[in-house]
């Protein structure tokens, strides 16, 4: 997908489905997880890297918007990139597919604290050059 | 709190908690849910009257900022209000307090359809009728 | 219910519901440590006073068997109580009910271990005796 | 593993683990899910076919046996087999496992009934079939 250096895929968990009979909104909000995590192992040594350091990536916004409903065993892409990395904030950005048709798009935005006191500190340059040389892929 | 004219109380469950020792934040989007259905059996006779009268609310947006963590056992009240009830499509809003501090806030988007052919339809009159006579108390 | 000396209700949420229209079956896992946590707070100064004191409370067998389905909004009642407390080890029962139904029924087992090493450590007094007045109110 | 045709593999997700720093003991029976339906993909045309067929697979029982915690970003192999399909009823056995360590174990029980009457209904003979060729081999 068109400026977008990394995708995932995810198989819809009977699990995440509720009663109307689609996944549950809220199930995306976990793929865009673990579509984080899988870009960070792709790119940057793993989340496990960044916790090794003494750091903690929070979560400081999430929004999805939902344009198809998905269901039990779609296959799911989720094109990531990385956006917007300054000091000690980052953006991820999302879009889900099923084949042609988009399923939803949303971003998340997170803030790097020190795992002890939980104050900001700058993303480490060793992670924005990995997120960098990743994302000048895609340019 | 100002504006909203109504509230529902969720406890933090273990199971909602993270590796982080925090709740994990798409326990909001759960407990925004939690909320909305809270508010329809207040004010509009239940989800289930919804249901009932074949129609379908499906969340076509979600959007929470995280201001503060909630930790495991935490009371949370989550004050909730109905706004922007228009043709087939109704937002809600949401501020997640724990005592004086505010945790988080949100909104979601939802689209009215019909439960068989999932095309959209117009909020009834009833349901519209609640939602206004439940926000005209917070005025 | 005979031999309980405790219950907490539930609410079933829509997102703990699936795409058979039921309660998801992780569900009930979940709600009985939601009842167990009730239970500890009710009786032993909460789960907290336990973390507090430097133990952590392992989970090492959960079974459930399933009777009826519960569905959407169902309020449910957990029967809750502590049985086999000896050493480091304790048993929880429970029995989920909806009015006079049987919905479900279980056990939970648990091991004491400090919070550092994880090593087996024996339930302290404190905690053995708050659960042996609790349940003897149920004899 | 011995006596088992059939493994799916799983990576833990953050949104899976808990406050303990562990994988939550519930996640095991959603990935003992993912594990069964893995399973019907390989050998049986998919839980899709069961339920274009008119059937519904209901889960009666649940047991997990924990004897190791699994943690964030684990990679977990289930060893599933199906056991004891007599009439409608069908028993699934499991095996979690990292690397050579033994995480968990346990089984789940489930009837066969018809979507639309949720009375018993035979496992039909091609499922029946489909999993006696699948175990054979593990024989």
């Amino acid at each position: 997908m068109e400026g977008f250096a990394f995708s995932t895929e995810i198989q819809v968990r009977f699990a995440e489905t509720d009663a109307q009979g689609i996944a549950h909104h809220a199930s995306f909000v976990v793929w865009f997880e673990v579509a984080r995590v899988a870009y960070l192992e792709a790119f940057a040594g793993g989340y496990a890297a960044i916790r090794e350091r003494g750091l903690e990536a929070l979560t400081t916004q999430v929004d999805v918007r939902y344009h198809r409903a998905a269901y039990f065993d779609d296959r799911l892409t989720i094109w990531t990139r990385c956006a917007d990395l300054r000091g000690a904030r980052f953006r991820y950005e999302y879009r889900v597919v099923r084949g042609d048709e988009l399923v939803a798009e949303g971003f998340t935005s997170h803030a790097t604290v020190d795992r002890e006191t939980y104050r900001p500190t700058r993303v480490p340059t060793w992670l924005a050059d990995a997120v960098a040389t990743a994302e000048s892929g895609s340019a």
